[in-house]
């Protein structure tokens, strides 16, 4: 599962695994320009926040090979920013961008086959970090998953969202590596792209982790009848105050696990915090094509001309959230001052 | 839309529009057999709690035609129970048979071909009590609904789950039939069987009333960007303390109505009312085939072999209901009291 993001050095190519036919086909998607990154994107071949961020950033060392243009440099920054408005919720996106711009800024002067080579490198670096991050989040986040629980997860935070491992199925994974027995998940379908019912169902079967696949209507009853131990999501954003913006009915879920007791934790590098966000409520919620409710496959299931409300996100307020487990460790109420002094600590120590 | 059930006297035959295949195919379905009718019920050519109730009594008719046995009594019994038992949840589906039999115990030694038509009378008599019944509902329903109010609804209480007019959306159409204004609908899809996006979505859109359709998942958002005004479902059986069984996901659709302030209503006729049940919890869930979660048409959405799980309702709560709209007015809490008014007030006036 970890070489569903690959960076073809003979060909200047980023293969990509296309998420959109799983699980009934593997096909691979090769990405060689901006407008190939763009709409591997927006299609969704990839997506994940960390995923998003990584092809983000292998996307910028593309656009330089490809920025020939007498004004390289305008051409090269239209460019990374069109990468970085792609999507507009994920925030990883515009901060893998940043990232590589700061590696350009700091390169004064630079040519650009000497910048394709250093964004290149920087890409990959990265793409390597991300594992090892998802890694040291699941070994964090294993502390409160116990013998024998049952796990929740909304939409797909795992692998195939990242570079590999995973943010909340990285604590899934986190805590099987750790010793517990008897874990199993239960993946909320999650209409419209059906990420839980394709991907996270694939990824746990692929990796011997028992999984069920429930309708999202489903939660209010497994967790009314005690089916539900834990629930841990992974997030496309979280605000300084601590809401997470993530996949459109993880609030549903965290709702439903307040009323009934059961922990809800929020799985996800430092990277997609967002401390320029004061809420989750002022995030940028994407509004994706009808098609995606309108059609499963080419079945279409909505009458001819009915309009359709397809947003992709929502937010969990921070109040509903036991704990944000990073790789820096587990992040607790109130989130205001946690996620300040987790900063610091990068900052001191990194 | 009152013509989905239709009794074809000239040979003997309840035919049914085919509600697995709309709204792109209307189809129909001829029952001659208690078979035909079970099989209706169970793969929900049919499906609806008062929809359910009429053509139940439908079979039983049928199936006095085809007790053709030399101990008729003993096998017409034997039908009936099988009837009865067809689906376990929408408590209309026993009532009707009930009402059959009492019609049978009530002509002691009658002959079979007399009881036949016995059983056609009363069953096309329940048939049009039934419309009546929901147009009764909607004018007091339309009470609760106010100008330009955006009323949610979970699955189909439309006129397809009923003998016409409906019951949750007896109550839209009951407010529009009361002169309000900018009425709008939106419908949740309804995962799995999608009865939202392809049957509420369909009748609304026939009847010239406007009509959204969203995810179940995006409840939540929608709520708490302020663009639902109230909620109105129907119910498969209602417990004597007022918890209402319905499709799987209204309990999430009122806890969220709950944390937002949104009213939320249940529109259901006395007969889905089941004072021997003393609450939702200990109502019979029906559990459904994994297909109708693995599939939708033709297309596999999960891996294979992996298990899924598909309760088909789930109990909100008699705490989280602002009424009870029945055909005498609409019930308050506490409702174990006014349960028991409400029959009383039958029971004198009827």
């Amino acid at each position: 599962m970890e070489r569903h993001i690959r960076y073809a050095h003979e060909e200047n190519a980023l293969i990509l695994l296309d998420q959109r036919a799983l699980p009934g086909t593997e096909a691979w998607v090769p990405c060689r320009t901006t407008e190939d990154i763009i709409y591997a994107l927006q299609t969704m071949v990839v997506r994940g926040a960390p995923a998003i961020g990584v092809t983000a950033a292998y996307g910028c060392a593309l656009a330089v090979m490809e920025s020939s243009e007498a004004d390289w440099r305008a051409a090269l920054e239209q460019r990374l920013e069109r990468i970085a408005e792609a999507r507009p919720t994920a925030v990883n996106l515009r901060w893998a961008v940043e990232r590589m711009r700061s590696v350009w800024h700091s390169h004064a002067g630079v040519e650009r086959n000497a910048l394709a080579v250093l964004f290149l490198e920087e890409a990959v670096r990265l793409h390597g970090e991300d594992i090892g991050i998802n890694k040291r989040m699941g070994a964090h986040g294993a502390a409160v998953i116990a013998d024998n629980d049952t796990i929740m997860t909304h939409c797909n935070a795992g692998a195939l969202a990242t570079a590999g491992y995973g943010t909340a199925l990285g604590v899934v994974r986190g805590a099987v590596d750790a010793g517990r027995r008897g874990i199993s998940v239960i993946a909320n379908e999650t209409r419209p792209f059906l990420q839980g019912a394709r991907l996270t169902a694939y990824e746990l079967k692929e990796d011997g982790i028992p999984v069920t696949v429930a309708c999202d209507n489903a939660c209010g009853l497994l967790m009314r009848r005690g089916m539900v131990n834990k629930v841990v999501v992974g997030a496309d954003r979280i605000a300084a105050n601590g809401d997470a913006v993530n996949k459109i009915g993880t609030y549903s879920v965290a709702l439903l696990a307040r009323e009934h007791g059961v922990p809800f934790y929020v799985a996800a590098p430092l990277s997609t915090i967002d401390r320029n966000m004061p809420t989750g409520d002022a995030t940028p919620i994407e509004e994706r094509p009808s098609r995606e409710v309108t059609h499963v496959g080419e079945t279409q299931i909505t009458p001819d001309g009915v309009p359709v409300l397809n947003f992709a996100f929502d937010a969990t307020p921070a109040a509903l959230i036991a704990g944000i487990i990073t790789e820096e460790g587990i992040l607790r109420p109130p989130y205001d001052l946690s996620i300040v002094a987790a900063f610091c600590r990068v900052k001191t120590t990194g």
